[in-house]
C-alpha cells in the first residue's frame, strides 16, 4: 500500500512548484541545516518541520495566534528600548515588522505543526526567526546574517519561550474569545426573535418526555436565548483570566537576565499595544507553568456546547415527523434527506451542530490530560493544550453560524398540531389541585388515561365544577402563568 | 460548621459499640502502633485504616476481591509448600484459612479504604495479616506472635505486592464478569421474549427522527437483544485476559527472591484452585506496570453502558405521552411521577439505567487516567483504577436487573397507534422507487406534504399506477423484507 | 455463585434487626403499598426504595442535601403562609419540623439511593412525607393520616419536584462548597508555610524534566500555594451561582399552581432562611432545565483537581530515591512501602491524591454527559449529575486534609543535595547570554556536556571573563530574581 | 474585525482562481441550484458544501474512505448486475469508473466536510454523482444528464444511504488499521532491538518512584517491545469486526426496495473486491445503528495511546538531566531545546507523542458522545465519530513514525550513570530476606538510609554473613532472575 499519512510542508510545497531552487546554510546548536533561500524563517523553525509531522494543521492557519506573536514581540522590544538594551534603529525595525506581521502579512512564514514538542520554542523560534530576517532584509542585509539582528539575541532579548510563548497564546485566545462571543450573540437575538414570533402558539410542555402542563413555543424559544445568553458573560469572565501574563519570567519565572522592572513594564506596554488590559502576574514562578486559565475557558466552552447540545436535541425532537412524530416545528429544509427515501428532509443542521459540540467535549478532555501533564517549572503540553482550545473555538464559531443563518432564523410552528395536543391531553389536570386536591386530582387523570375521555368531560360528568368555572381553569391561557385562586 | 465528612472505621465502629476495650501494640518499619486486641488484621493494616480516610467505600464490600486474596495466597502457599520453602503444617494451616476465606468468613477484616495509596501494599499486607493472625489462633498462638507466622516471611513468602495484589484483583474481576454475564444474558432474554410477542406490530421507523419506512415493533425489540447479545462475547473475551497473571514477578518483574520454577507453578496451582485457565505471563517485567487488560476490559463496559443507553433513549421515546407523544408503548408504571402533576407517570426505570451509564462513561475515564499514569516499574494507581471498574460491574448489574424486572418484563405496544401512523406517513412512498424512479417518488411525497393528502390516493389520482398493483406495493406487510418487483 | 449484588436499605435492616414486625398501608396512584410502622417516610419513598437499588450509596449519607430540603419546605411553607394559603398552625408546625431535620434529626429517614429515576420525584416526596408525618406526629394523628396534613396539598403546597429538588441541591451545594474552600485555605497556608521554610535551599529549576536554571525551594512551595489559592474565588464565584433558584416555577417555569407573587418571595424567605444570598432566576422557564450551573461549578473542582494532581506528581517526583532518584525532599514516611522491599518508604499520600484526582475527573464527565441529556421541560439526570458533584466534594475533602496532615506540614529540604545539583548543573551557563551572546553560551554549554568540565572552569580556561566577573555572574544566589547587567 | 473564519471549497478554490467561468443547473426535492460546470459532484454535494462549513477537514484529505465509497459501489452494481438490476453495459462502466476512483483518480472531487448533518448522506450522494458523471462522460452524454444514469436510480440502486456509507467507513478503516498495525510492527522492532543492544546494562528499578531493585536497561525495553506487540492482535481483532456489514438493509434495515438474495450476495461481491473477508450482519436491523464496532476499536486506539503516553513519561523520565536528573539514558538531540538556555536540549519527540495520545483520549470521549446519542432506527451522528477514528488513526501513524525515527533507534545508555546508582542503592537489601527475614532486613536498610552507610558494609559490619556468602547474594547479575537460596 502506498505511503498514505504526511505533512505537506512549505518546503515541500515550494519544491514542487519549483519555485525555489536553492537553499542557504544555517547553523545551530546541532550544526548545520538547508533552509529555502527565501524563507523568513530559519534553522530552528526548518528543524520543527521536519521533526513535527504530525497533524497537518499548522500555526499559519491561526492569523489570531500569530499577531499575538508580534504583539508579544512588538511589546518585548519596546520594553528593551526603554529599558536601554536595544538601540532606536534595532527598536524600530522590530516593530515595524511586527506591524506586517499584525496585519496579516508574512502569515505563510509559519509552517510549523501546531501538535509539536518543545512546549512552543519552535512557535516562539519561528516567530524569532522571521522578524529577524524581516529586518535584516530592511537593513539590507542577508537572510541569516545573523551578527546583524540575531532571533535569539535581539529579538528574543529578556525573554524565554516559557513567557513569550504562553503569553502569545493568551493574545491569540482574547482576539479568538471576541469573535466568539460575537456570533454568540447573534444566534441569541436570533432565538429572541423567534420567541416573540411564537409568543401566542399554545403547546403542551413536556418533562420526562411524558406530557406535563400548557405553555407557548414563544417561552421555549425564549428560553434557549436566555441560556444561551448566561453563557456570553461566562465567556468574557473567564478569558479575563487571559490578560494576566508572565512576560519577563524568563526560563522559569525567576526572571534571569531580565533587567530590573521588565515585568511591569513589558505588561504595560502589552497591554497599550492590544488595547486589552494585561497585567503582570504576581508571582511569576507559578503563572508560569500554571494551565488554570486554559482549564476553565475551556470548560466554560464545553458548558456553551452543553447548552447547544440540548438545543439541538430539542430542535430535532420537536420538528419530529411529519406525520409520526411531535410536528410542533418545522425547521427550514436544506437539502434532499435520504438517497433512497424521496421527499425525506432531515434537521441537518441541528445534528451537525450535535457533532461539534461532541468535538468540543472531546478537545476539553484533551485539554484536561494536558494541563494534568505539567511538570515541575513548565507544562511541557501547551501546544496540543492550545490547539484544542482554538479548534474549539474555530469549530464553535463556525456552527453557530450555521446554526443561526441555516436553521433558526427559518423555524416555523404548526400552530394547529400544538394546539390540539393541548386540548386532548390529561397534564391540564393539574390545574385543579388548588381546587379539588391532589388526591383527587390524581383520580380523575387516571380515569381519564384508562378510558380515553378528556378531563374536561369527566369533571363535568361527576359533577365536581360548575361548567362555568371549569371553562375558566381549564382554559390554556389561564395555565401559562401564577394567579391566585 | 460541624465536621461532616468521615470514613467509619470497623475500629471506629468497635469502639463506639463498646465491643473492645482493649488493644494490643505491633510494630513495624516506623514503630509501634495500637491495633484492636481481637483483630485478625494488624499493625500495617491498621496504619493504612489511619492513612487513608477518602472514600468510605472499604475492601470488605467487595466479596470476590477478597476471595480473590484468598485464592492468590492459597496458590502461593501451594507453590511455596511443593518447592520446599513452606512445611506442610504450615502449608495445611494457611490453605485452611483461605478456604474460610474464600467460603466467605472474616470479610468484615478488611476495613482498608479502595481509595488508597501505596499500590495496594494495604490491601496486600491486610490479606497477609488477616490469614496469618488467623493461623496463629489455629496454632494456639496469640495474635501478633509473628515469629511464629509471619505475614511477611510465610504469607507473602516468594511474593512481592507488585505481583500478588493485581492477580488478585484479576481474579475478583473474573469473578464479578460472570455476575456481569448472567444478568446481561438474561435481559437479552427477556428483549428476545417481547421481540416474539411484538413480531406483528407493524410500526413506522424512524431515521434522523424523521419518519423512514414500515417494520415491526418485534424487529427493533429483537435488535435491541441482539445488540447487547453481542457483548456477552465481547465481555467474556476481554475478561479473558485476567487470566494471564504475573505471580513470580514479585518487586519488578525480575523474580528477585522467587525461587526457580515459582511462577509457572503458581499460575498452574491458581489455575487448579479457582477454576479459572490461569497462566503465566510471557514477560514478567512488562505484565507487572502493564493495565492493558484493566484498560479494554473497562472499555467494553463502556461499550455496553453505549448500547444500554441508546436502548433507554428510545424506550423513553417510543413510550412518550400519553397523548402529546409517540405513544407506540407502555412502561409498566413503576411511581407516581409527579409532587403537583396527578396522573403523571414517568419513565422513571430506563432514566436510572440511563444515569448508570453515565457513571460507567465517568469511571472508565478514570480508568483511562490511572492507566496513563504508570511509571517505570509499577502503575501506582491500580486501587482507584480497579475500584472504577468494580464499581461499573456493581451499578450495570443491578441497572439491568432493575431494567429487566422493572421495565422490560411489563412492556406493552399500543397496536393501534402504531398502526395509523404508518396508514397516514409519507415514508410508504418509498416502495414506489423501483415502480416509478427516485424523482417521481419524490414530486408524489412533495405534493402530500403540501396538500395533506395520502400517497395512496395521489397516485391513483394520477393514474400512474393501478389501484391493485398500488395496493400490493403500499400494503405495510410487503415493505417489511426484501422482495423482488 | 450466589447472589453478591444488593443494596441494604433501612427497611432491610429493621427488618433483619426485628426492630419492626408491623407495616402500615399506604396508597397512591398505583395502589396499596406497606411502609414500616414507625417509619417517617411513606408510599412514594418506599416505592423509590424498591425501585432503585441501584448504588447503595443513600440520600441519609448527604446531610448537607438533607438541610437543603429542609431550607426549601421551610421557606415554601413560611410563603404560602404568608401568601395564606396555609394557616398558622400548620405552618408553625412544619417550620419546626424543619428545623429538627437542619439541625440533623431524622436524617436516616432518608433511605432512597442518591442514583434514581423521576428527576428527583422520590426524593422531593422523601421529604414532603417525612415532614408530614412528623407534624402529624405533633398534631397527635397517626402517621399516614394525610388527610390532617398532606405530602402533595400541605408540604409540596406551590411546588414541584422540578423547582423544589434543584433548589434544595443548590442550598446544599452552597454549604458544601464552604466546606470544601475551607479545606483549601487550610491547605494553601501549610504550602506557604513551607515555603518560607525552603527560602533559602537553592536547587535547580527543571522545564520539560531537563535541567534549567537555579531557583529556591521556597519559590517552588509558594507557587503550589499561589496556585491554589487562586481556585478559593473560582470555586466561591462559580458556587455563587447557585444562589440563583427557580423556586415558583412549579412543573415547567410557567408557575401553574403558584399564586402571584410567590417566586419573589419563597427567595426572599429562603435567603433570610439560609443566610445566603438567594434571588429568583429572571427566566423560570429556562431556569427550570438549566444545568450550566453545575456544569461549571464541577469544572471548577476539575481545574482545582488538576492543579492538586500536579503538585502531587511533583511531590513524588522531588521526593524520589532515596539514592536512584532526585531526592531534593523528604516526605514524611506513613507506612512501610512494600511487602517484599524492606526499607522502602513510598509517597503513599501524594498517591492517593493523584486517585482522588482521577475520580474527580470522571466524576467531572458524568456531570457532562447528564448536563447534556436534559430533554425540553427538564433535566431528567439530575441525580446522577449531583451525586457526582457531591462525591467529588466529598472525596476531595478528604483528599486535601489528608495531603495536608499527612504529607504537606512533615516535609523536609535535602539541601546538600539541592546545591550540589546546581554546583555541577549546565544550565547556569544561561547567566551568561547578556555577557557573551546566546550563540557563544552555547558552544561553552556543549563542550561542557561533551567532556565532563565545569561551565566555570571553561569559561575561566578559555579566558572570555575575569574570575572575578566570573564569581559574580555564577553566584546561584545572583540568579534567582531580575537584575541589570 | 475581519472575517476570520472560513472553510476552503473546493468551489472557492476554482472561482479564486479562474478556472471556471460557468456553472450547471441541476435539481432535485428543494430546486434548483449552480453547480460548477466541470464539476463531477452534482446538486446534492455542492447543497452539503453550502450547508456545512465547519472544519474545513475534507473528504477529498481521507483516501482510504474514498477507496471505500469506490468498493461499495462496484459491489452494489455488480449485485445489481447479477440480480437482473442492472444491463451489462451499464454495470461495466460503473465498475471502470469504481476501479478509477480505487486507483486514486477523482479525489478532489469529494470536497464535502468530514463534520456534517445527515448521517452521510452527502458523502454517499457525493460518490453517487460523482460517479454517474463519470459515467456519463464515457456514454458521451454530458454532466447532469441523469435521465441515461442516475446517481439515485443506478449508482444507489438496492442501497440506502445507511446501508452504503457505513459499509464504505468500515472498508476505509479496514485499510487504515493496516497501516496503523504495519507502523506499530516496526516500532515494536525497534524498541526489542534496543532490547538486545542494552541487555547486559545493569540499573535499578523503580517502583513508585523510589528505588527498588536491580534489573537491567535491555528488560526494561523488551518491555516497551512486548507491552505494544500485544496491542496488534487487539488492533486486529477488534478491526475485524468492521467485516460484518449491512449491505442490503435499505433504509432501516427491512431490506425495503432491495431484491431477495441481495444482502449476502452483496457482501460476497464486496469480499471478492477488496480481498477482506466480508460477510452480511445476521440481523440488519440491528446493524443498522449499531456503532459497537466502532467504539471498541476507538478504544483498542485509547489502550494503545495509554501504553505510548506511558512509554514517553518513561523516557523522559529516563533521559532526565543531563546533571540534575536520573540520566540514564540518551534520546537523540533534535533541535536545541531553548530560547534562553544555551546549550538545552528536550526530548521532543516523546513531548510530542504525549500530545498525539492527549488527543486520542479527547477523541475517544467524542466517539463515545456520538455512539450514546444513536436513536431508534439510526446514529445520525456517524460522520463526527468516523471523523474522530480517523484522525486518530491518521495522527498515532504520523506519531509512531516519529517516535521510531527520530528517537527509539538513536537512543544510547549511559552504563556507568546506571550501574553508580545500583552499587550505592539499600534495594539490594531485598536480596537478604531469604536469609535474614523481611524485618532485620528492614533494620538494615532503616541503618543504612540513616547513616548513609552501604548495606554491604552493615551487614559486614555486624557479621550476620560471610563476605564470601555476601559478595554472591548482593551481586546484582544474580538479582536479576529467580533462583535458589
Amino acid at each position: 500500500m502506498s505511503k498514505l499519512y504526511y505533512t505537506v510542508t512549505l518546503i515541500d510545497c515550494y519544491i514542487n512548484l519549483g519555485i525555489m531552487e536553492n537553499f542557504r546554510k544555517e547553523s545551530d546548536l546541532l550544526g548545520e541545516l538547508n533552509v529555502p533561500v527565501n524563507a523568513y524563517y530559519g534553522v530552528q523553525t526548518q528543524r520543527a518541520i521536519n521533526n513535527f509531522k504530525i497533524s497537518g494543521q499548522l500555526l499559519s492557519s491561526y492569523p489570531q495566534f500569530i499577531r499575538g506573536l508580534a504583539f508579544v514581540k512588538k511589546a518585548a522590544a519596546k520594553t528593551n528600548y526603554e529599558l536601554g538594551l536595544l538601540d532606536e534603529n534595532m527598536y524600530f525595525n522590530i516593530a515595524e515588522v511586527c506591524n506586517e506581521i499584525i496585519n496579516g502579512e508574512l502569515h505563510e512564514q509559519f509552517p510549523v505543526d501546531m501538535i509539536q514538542g518543545g512546549a512552543g520554542t519552535s512557535i516562539n523560534m519561528n516567530a524569532n526567526e522571521v522578524i529577524a530576517n524581516r529586518v535584516l532584509e530592511k537593513l539590507g542585509k542577508n537572510k541569516g546574517q545573523y551578527e546583524f539582528c540575531s532571533p535569539n539575541d535581539h529579538i528574543n532579548l529578556s525573554q524565554s519561550t516559557n513567557d513569550a510563548y504562553p503569553t502569545a497564546i493568551k493574545m491569540g485566545l482574547l482576539q479568538m474569545n471576541i469573535i466568539l462571543v460575537e456570533k454568540l450573540e447573534k444566534i441569541v437575538e436570533a432565538f429572541r426573535e423567534k420567541g416573540k414570533e411564537f409568543q401566542d402558539v399554545i403547546k403542551m410542555g413536556r418533562t420526562q418526555l411524558q406530557d406535563a402542563v400548557p405553555m407557548t413555543l414563544g417561552r421555549e424559544f425564549e428560553a434557549f436565548a436566555a441560556t444561551l445568553e448566561e453563557d456570553i458573560s461566562k465567556l468574557n469572565n473567564n478569558a479575563s483570566l487571559f490578560v494576566e501574563v508572565n512576560m519577563g519570567a524568563t526560563a522559569i519565572g525567576t526572571g534571569l537576565n531580565a533587567p530590573v522592572g521588565y515585568a511591569a513594564l513589558c505588561a504595560k506596554n502589552l497591554a497599550q499595544i492590544t488595547g486589552f488590559p494585561v497585567v503582570s502576574a504576581p508571582d511569576l514562578v507559578e503563572a508560569t507553568p500554571d494551565t488554570g486559565s486554559y482549564v476553565i475557558y475551556s470548560s466554560s466552552m464545553k458548558r456553551l456546547a452543553v447548552k447547544l447540545s440540548k438545543i439541538c436535541n430539542d430542535l430535532r425532537l420537536l420538528s419530529s415527523g411529519p406525520r409520526a412524530g411531535l410536528s410542533e416545528i418545522n425547521l427550514p429544509p436544506m437539502q434532499p434527506g435520504s438517497s433512497i427515501m424521496p421527499g425525506k428532509v432531515n434537521p441537518v443542521i441541528p445534528e451537525v451542530v450535535n457533532q461539534v459540540c461532541f468535538k468540543v467535549f472531546g478537545n476539553d478532555l484533551t485539554v484536561t490530560f494536558a494541563a494534568e501533564a505539567g511538570q515541575l517549572q513548565l507544562n511541557v503540553m501547551e501546544p496540543v493544550l492550545s490547539h484544542a482550545i482554538m479548534e474549539n473555538i474555530h469549530f464553535l464559531c463556525n456552527a453557530l453560524d450555521t446554526l443561526r443563518e441555516r436553521c433558526v432564523v427559518g423555524i416555523t410552528a404548526n400552530r394547529e398540531v400544538c394546539l390540539n395536543m393541548v386540548k386532548h391531553s390529561i397534564g391540564i389536570v393539574t390545574a385543579l389541585n388548588p381546587y379539588i386536591g391532589y388526591k383527587h386530582s390524581t383520580q380523575i387523570a387516571k380515569e381519564a388515561l384508562e378510558t380515553g375521555k378528556s378531563v374536561y368531560n369527566l369533571v363535568l360528568e361527576k359533577g365536581i365544577l360548575s361548567q362555568e368555572k371549569l371553562d375558566e381553569i381549564l382554559d390554556p391561557r389561564n395555565m401559562l402563568k401564577p394567579h391566585n385562586k
